[in-house]
């Protein structure tokens, strides 16, 4: 369609191509794969083995809000969503393809911070922003595109391979992500937390970390399943078991739960244990292993310096999720639905 | 953040994981490189070569209007023109990875057509709709993200390899799809046009077909240089110049302009040529080629039943683009910027 001509306020002076030549000085050298990067019709890569592909989108309001995140946490957030999944997989992120709705009022200088933050997290996971497209949008809006690499498609974690007797475990701790949104949203809640418990709440929404290194370790530890958590372990947790055609059984006792968090519940009025098991956005790593590797991946994790990982669980035969209290009574299994329902607050039978 | 909990009034039956699910029903069988496909954290593929990887997002308001054009036709606008950039680089379409925003005034019927509409062009270019996401938007918007294929790297065809004394060659025709544009903006522009030839020039606006078959034939046929005209020719043909370092001449009489451009274009007080060179959109090919290959690019194509290719003009040395008129006379070698600026009606010196 032509060109939308009225007047617009402070990106007007840069047009597509100037502003797409500004984003690819800042790319830097390309990955090892890549064979022709952002400038083409398309990026060119040589890949040695299998590549897991994924695309994830966010939206100003529906995942961030601009009132609340900077330009290079909004970009930092989008490409750590979608590496997420790649993290899922025990893959070696690759290449990142981003495309990006930008509305009138976000200035060239907001642009560039965006790209900025989101250059800062591929740097350092090894990623290659090898392309990308840029349009106007009512909206801010960016969907990333990441693939990911290993010597073969059996490499790969996929959802589906939890077998009864398997041992559950995740990487880190729940709940920070739902607390750290709690305190943007209200601030007063921080009233008697320590700064620095405070800061990492509110980072561990905004800034959310994939657990690629984590990933990989788990992969290489026999992880027969995995599912990285971004829409509640609740959730996330109904999808691996249907994939695997099994049954999960967590302990919520044995739920590792972020500092600041029963602090921040209290303070909402809200249930910790609710909180850290419906919260989504952890983008922590749920996997299933024999119980003879469990050690080996310990290790192996917190060798990464990521995080710590938890036994949380046990797959047993059977179909869906419980949650199981200490008094015996069940969490609902429910969590994040990207299309604004939620889930009805059902405890899984 | 919080799922956005108001009332939604068409699709709110309907959530993320319900939609994604009827989505992976209609998808069929993957194609032979896709290990696993839509439903886990990512797709697997096992490429067995190299890949070309391209990303287009279309907005509604910016690329298209809900109100002109069908949701199954915004389906297969918005993987053609990701799929035409492939085309450009003469690759084998593989396999598609689709964002979808979704607006909640979108009922669950559309969102179905516009990937029944995708579905449609992906199976017959061979192509595999792998993995999605989809999420709630203000505003309905799809970013598509394309991965072609090639034996080789150096099989693609970048932008960047034409040379002075190469001949330029277009597939297809010019102004279709601006002339559907105002056709579809004032439909009083038909009057006195046969119905078929309207029909043809709203469906160029409404269904662009990427060349795939005539990109590879070209890449065949030793195309040096090559490049999708989605923004207009003379935009787009300053892209090939800037990315090879040289000028390209074209002839404007030599233009294959569509049936029906001129009536429109006298009624709607345009020039036809203008729109034809400056109009963008119509996703046919430009290449550079080696003179003494111009007699097998031309079989080659016509034998893909695309399109006919047209010699529209020749490379030299120096910079720029000159679409040089019958009189002498130069038109403006111009086009379409995403970010709604227009460019400087300029002539290239």
């Amino acid at each position: 369609m032509e060109p939308r001509r009225e007047a617009v306020r402070d990106n007007r002076q840069m047009g597509e191509f100037e502003l797409l030549a500004k984003l690819r000085e800042r790319l830097g050298t390309p990955g090892p794969r890549v064979r022709l990067g952002s400038g083409d019709d398309a990026a060119v890569t040589a890949p040695s083995g299998a590549t897991a592909t994924s695309v994830d989108a966010v939206v100003d309001g529906v995942h961030f809000r601009r009132t609340a995140a900077s330009p290079a946490q909004i970009g930092h957030k989008a490409l750590a969503t979608a590496l997420s999944d790649l993290a899922a997989m025990g893959a070696e992120a690759g290449e990142a393809y981003v495309a990006i709705g930008l509305p009138e009022d976000l200035g060239e200088e907001d642009c560039l911070r965006l790209i900025d933050g989101m250059l800062h997290l591929a740097q350092g996971t090894g990623t290659t922003l090898a392309g990308g497209d840029v349009t106007r949008s009512p909206v801010l809006a960016l969907a990333v595109t990441v693939v990911g690499h290993a010597a073969a498609a059996e490499d790969f974690v996929s959802r589906a391979g939890a077998r009864p007797g398997d041992v559950l475990v995740l990487t880190g701790e729940l709940g920070g992500a739902s607390a750290g949104l709690k305190l943007l949203e209200n601030p007063g809640l921080a009233a008697g937390l320590p700064g620095d418990v405070a800061e990492h709440l509110r980072r561990r929404q905004l800034e959310p970390q994939p657990r690629l290194a984590s990933g990989r370790a788990l992969a290489a530890a026999g992880a027969r399943a995995m599912i990285d958590l971004s829409d509640g372990l609740g959730s996330d947790a109904s999808h691996l078991a249907a994939a695997s055609g099994v049954r999960l059984e967590i302990n919520a006792t044995a739920l590792p739960v972020a500092a600041g968090l029963a602090a921040i519940a209290h303070g909402a009025g809200a249930d910790p244990l609710r909180l850290a098991s419906a919260g989504g956005e952890d983008y922590e790593l749920l996997a299933a292993l024999p119980p003879a590797r469990l050690e080996e991946a310990s290790t192996r994790v917190a060798a990464t310096g990521e995080a710590k990982l938890s036994r949380i669980g046990r797959v047993v035969g059977g179909a869906g999720v419980e949650i199981r209290l200490p008094d015996g009574g069940l969490l609902p299994a429910d969590g994040f639905d990207q299309l604004g329902q939620g889930r009805p607050g059902r405890a899984t039978p």
